[in-house]
């Protein structure tokens, strides 16, 4: 009995990292990372719901108690046929996102950027909302994000040129809080800072998505009691494990010891 | 009984317009993209092998007497897996863009620029080889020019920063020809021709592709006779259709008439 945690790749180890320091070293965490498919943030809504629906049953074949969807996309669009199907505790990495940076905007104008399809849907506006109905919420998808943080470039000349032609007009919008809507994007925090200013505090949702299922487990009884370390976590990815190893162990600072190639479908 | 053009998503209209070019108006095409799944090239040798077989069960179901892998990961990677299975004529890129190189170069040093996949197997160095043993080949795999071309960043500074540090060493190394080993790369020919100097020659193996496709057909006596129109060409993709209709559409410079959406797997 673990929890899984569902990406559509390998940017969902920054919440697998956070969910790690939150949880207790009882709790077990079954990554599911859909590497042969990946990205999900350029592809239509219809095809992201099928695809989180199947990593979903996997993930519950495998006997999770709990479900954490890691990526952006997959929670923008997919979450409440997720939580329709799953008859599972679902977290979504947009609501705890969404709240906040409700918490930390001062004068209510909030920046949100992500995929195509995260920015498409509209769920982080819907989200802040319901925590602040008046503030103002300007989106910008910045689909080369993806690619310059799995190509390692953070803090080049292109990183830097694509985060001026993404956000340099953000400048000009009144934003004090910009959402890091996407895993990949805390990777390019320091351009991303630039090229909005001093001004603007950026969220990203790793941290505050850990804590609301710290509080989620809680609530259903489901944290694992009792000290010492658990079953051990797992790691289950549907492309060659050999990429995932090399990228994942610079993720998470050290070598992942069980890895595993499935076919979702089995 | 039409002519299968596969490729993993878009990009291989380029070479579909070459073929309509090349081949008389009686002759029918059937474009596959598997835009689902959508990009290959960074995915593992055994996913894309996987993917391009079910591409082509699916095209011999629909009943094509000649497969065409436009996608240059996965001719690179799968085209002897294609061959063994298809039963079928099956012609790659790689062959005919490689021969094409050979025909221009003059000092006998050529550059290949393409997916991680495509530079990691080696598939133009050695396909160069076979006409040209004594040729020094200078491969770069270039991830971001695939999402560049998706974004339509072609000519900004996003992406002249990005061929400059791909590409801007390839000057030092005296080639004169430089193959564009990736259907989107064609896109950006401008920005790839200022980083690599106006002494380097570019290749796209889309018309080359097109022209040994026609030898192969007459050669099986299998191009289509007779004069006037051929069945219609017909388009299957396997994420949502909306998205390829309006990128497509700017690709062929008119609509998309017979657009459909599949599961591959059936």
């Amino acid at each position: 009995m673990g929890i899984g945690v569902f990406d559509s790749g390998i940017g969902g180890l920054t919440v697998f990292q956070a969910l790690r320091e939150a949880l207790p070293a009882t709790e077990t965490l079954v990554y599911l990372g859909d590497t042969a498919r990946v990205p999900y943030g350029t592809k239509s809504e219809e095809t992201v719901i099928r695809y989180a629906l199947e990593g979903a049953r996997f993930l519950k074949r495998r006997g999770v108690k709990a479900l954490v969807v890691a990526c952006n996309t997959m929670s923008a669009v997919a979450l409440p046929a997720l939580q329709r199907e799953a008859a599972l505790p679902v977290v979504g990495v947009i609501g705890p996102g969404a709240e906040a940076a409700c918490r930390v905007t001062r004068r209510r104008a909030i920046g949100v950027i992500g995929t195509a399809a995260t920015v498409k849907s509209g769920a982080y506006a819907r989200a802040i909302a319901t925590h602040l109905p008046d503030a103002r919420v300007v989106s910008r998808a910045c689909p080369l994000f993806v690619p310059l943080a799995e190509e390692g470039w953070v803090d080049n000349d292109v990183a830097r040129a694509a985060a001026s032609a993404y956000l340099g007009d953000l400048k000009h919008e009144g934003i004090d809080t910009l959402v890091l809507g996407c895993t990949h994007y805390p990777l390019l925090e320091r351009v991303i800072g630039e090229a909005v200013g001093p001004g603007v505090t950026l969220v990203d949702s790793a941290r505050a998505t850990a804590k609301v299922v710290r509080a989620r487990l809680e609530e259903h009884g489901l944290l694992a009691a009792g000290a010492g370390p658990g079953d051990g976590d797992r790691f289950f990815v549907t492309d060659s494990s050999e990429r995932f190893h090399e990228v994942g162990s610079r993720f998470l600072g050290g070598p992942i010891a069980r890895l595993e190639q499935i076919d979702i479908q089995e």
